[in-house]
């Protein structure tokens, strides 16, 4: 992983390695000073300066966060700029209407729940604009490690969800920020 | 069918055969008149006119509520006060909230959805009751004729949510009754 | 259908009502004259004359083509310009490679196909535009009724890849123009 | 998760934290003296002097006592009486059946099996009271960590019976005490 | 099938045709009146007027009757006694308790049972014989057409349980013949 | 397990403890100097010097053994005459073949195979016995840890043969010996 | 259907139509005399006279034939020799056996089996050939439509086995035959 | 595993162990000096100086290396020429199709892919070569180790794709060997 990131960062201006440990972070810090690591989504990357539209990201418990700042950091490295949400889950749903404004400022939004993933329904029914769900693997027995977040997520009774793989915080940033920068 | 009617009405006042066609509730009517037919839930059955407690049965869509008449009718017979509320699925989060005061009133609570089997969490989170939770077989594809709900049901993140079979309404009315009728 | 239908027609101008038969759409014409029948994507819809953006929707083989018609019908009747590309599946490539400029100029493109589910892997590796794909229930034996393109998709390797539920045009076409009219 | 039990007991007399490591509990108690640990169940609580009602906690096997502590626990920090009833198995029909006047009291009964998960069916036909049934991940090969127990108890042929996650001894306890003190 | 049958008629005083229809039946009658037609199991055979040693079929619903009579008529044919137990399900155990002293001269025992399976760990528990043990389809939902008492039956708790397919009364007839003559 | 084994053991003379490890045996044998050790098996025993009838154990391969070694102890414990006959896989058909004649003088056989699980059904077209069948979770991928040769064996063409859950030598033992002492 | 099999025969001197009805086939036939119908594989074709190598198609069972003639209809088209062994499964082993010295002489086998899909197995172990295994949606209950045996296949002991789709005749010749002309 | 190697080399020229550590290397290199070792594929062979005609082996990624070294040692171990071509996934079509001319010369094509799978529907419809398909491990979420690549590949559309399982290297480079040997 080593090899490979001092070969990018010899040739390019973004960089973004996800499912990266701190190890490995240290030693591409040796290679390029400019690249920072988030504990939490586990990625190293360049900073982006550049901010443009709007996507916000949510999700429904505080376990979901690693995947969340995967998802922030891709969009933000490509020059999204990403408001955050979180654990505001169905089970207390009132803190999630609380949002309601700052979800319809977003031109897409990223929706991050394990257990029943139930979240990007009711965001898809509160808010008209393209909800990208990501399934997580919390969870335990009948959740099958994220297939029933999944299941939940492809069934949403909501016309504007579409699903990413579980625990797909990247592909999820990643397309978020091509939807975001339309124009 | 009609054999074992003839049986049971000939030594019972309760009675309620679910699952059951109109030739079969034609054939049983004339072995007793009291019998009467839900043609939505399927059943036919003599009224009961006793109605203690209170158990409100609410359905995510329309086409939720086969399954919903078959639960009423089934606590309805057995002695249940019950109040039906339909169509308040969470891609339209408002209906729902709208009639928390008669959720709040409820000894009991069964909650039926297909597809994302979602609307059990937020009905859990809303009011302190016990919620029976009954997965319907409406939807397609990655639903699995109801396997979708019923995995969204079981990993419900509201802790006062337990479950029933894929389409078992009257399992659902059955075991509401019971509850209903504690003092 | 054709009672819901006549609420609707009375009231809005946009109408769309997916999987129906040829004999509801003969009931709804009566109703009003302006909606207009898709044989193939089984919809009743009036046409909306307005087109902007373009989405480029792809199918693998002509058996996906009712589930195009739908995500196409959908689009258009909400608004957006469609160019539609069909039968231009991984194991005839260049078919695909052909098409290129027409997918380059889309906004973001829907991508359906059954059996292996291997075309929007490679779609979305051609173009760096948001892809959704679609998996549909054209197959047999280990397909397990479009489970098998569902997987494929969920794990394409390419970053820029959403999926929604086997089958279902409309959520794609829906969520396609939700995407598309971003400006 | 001592931070998060800090500020709970800043605020609350109810405590209960599952899935807890005695490490854990060694540094919460020093936060409140109060706290207890249920090492089967491995939970943190502080114990309830109030007991209502009757919940009877049933176990098929000794493998199943975990989830039973945590059942009971959960109950009776709450407020419910428990009365725990082990090992009492479908291979050993004896053994259950003279637990049945004390079965007769309760208001709710817990049924907590792994393997076959037979139990609840059984115990369901015995007692006309509403049965929370808690399938176990007891068991191996075809058991397949619990499914094997969900599906059987999802398919109970006695009607009283509802169905919470695998080893999700927190729900039932939670449940069982809100049907308990319903008056 | 008639055909098949016309080549082992001529040749075999055995004869056992499973999952036949009447007219199949009708057909064979005319080539050789010592057929009969056991209309339940849907079978067309020679009977046997040998019947040695005592095998039990019991079932626990009147629905599993079809496959316990295929599983009686096939251990007949092949000269074994057999005594038919139906309608003993786990949810009214007492029914079961009553017949304990047949199923104990009973030299194997085969149990046949949908919904939830849990006849045969009861009955392997009751009486130390061999207890083979037939899933059916009977049932809806979560049984996934006998997969749920399949399951239920490979992790029966008793140890003197062996299994065979879903509805496959022959295997467990003819299995139940070759234990049954053993001496 | 070592509490458990001093109870049995200081009231029976049948000892049998599986998956046990050999610190466990070190234990146990502090307590009663009868007890041996089967270190491919992973049992604790008392040998049982009445030897009836006639076994026959075959596995596919040399993996497959310590299933075999758990069968073959719990058989012999019981007071059955066991024959083991080991790396007799279909992939080399002779070396069954070979065996015919010992098989053919066995009351009941047991078979156990990992990987493709084809055995049994040979085995069962080979020799009109019982044949209990033991899938094992030797294998990789698509094996699914066992379930490959389990469903394998649930439809075996020969029609003689019976299946015990995935590993479960024990029980293929212990119902082995309650065929084999029939007289 | 009709129209496709126009336009390719008006340009091709190879034609072959699969899961085609004998309706269709008149269809063509007027179209062009050369077309002939294969009833059992369901396969419209003009026959190759050119017969090149040699393929074996070995089926366990006479349901599988349909399968089998449509790989052989295939292979034959294609330009390649076929030499048919039907009926031939596991359970009687030495009617297989007696077939070895034709199965030595192919190129390539293609072995077809429903059930327990042991076959290729057995087959790969006695000759060393490519071997193409087909499974077959032959069976019920826990065959789950071929799944098991195209495990069972994937699982194979024997390594010069190689798997296509269930029901899969098409595929296998085809295959069978670009292996067969490798010169 | 040491003592199978002694025994097989103190007979035999060839020699092949997989999935073998380095500790049994170097043990089984001081028996015989003549072994290599190949670190990615984890195998111990004796080189074969043989190489005839010429087997593709190619990969998606470059996880799938692993399992294609496996592949390719075994093909040469047995007496094949083979080339290896890595990292040519469908996301980026253009590097596999400057590979045409090299796998239009194979005589036999295999083709590794883990997450979506789809790289052998590519390659079979670009070159009219039997390829084996060999899905791999590499993935997360809904991969399941390797099932969504094994359907992808079961399901492929070109015609001349066989499939073996999930990291099996071993398999399809024997086969492919077969294949190529054929003259």
């Amino acid at each position: 992983m080593v090899e490979i990131s001092r070969r990018i960062l010899s040739k390019e201006n973004t960089f973004l390695a996800t499912r990266a440990t701190r190890d490995v972070f240290q030693a591409v810090k040796k290679i390029d000073k400019r690249v920072q690591y988030n504990e939490a989504g586990r990625i190293i990357f360049i900073p982006n300066s550049e901010q443009k539209g709007q996507i916000s990201i949510v999700t429904a418990g505080t376990s979901d966060i690693p995947v969340a700042e995967e998802a922030r950091i891709t969009a933000e490295v490509m020059g999204s700029r990403v408001i955050s949400i979180f654990d505001v889950g169905v089970a207390g749903i009132h803190r999630l209407l609380d949002k309601r404004d700052i979800l319809e400022k977003s031109r897409v939004i990223v929706v991050i729940a394990g257990m029943d993933g139930a979240l990007p329904s009711v965001v898809g029914g509160l808010v008209g604009k393209p909800i990208i769900a990501v399934p997580t693997s919390v969870g335990y027995g009948a959740n099958f490690s994220g297939v029933a977040p999944l299941l939940t997520m492809l069934n949403a009774c909501a016309s504007n969800v579409v699903v990413v793989n579980i625990d797909n915080g990247f592909g999820a940033g990643y397309t978020a920020h091509l939807i975001n920068i339309q124009t």
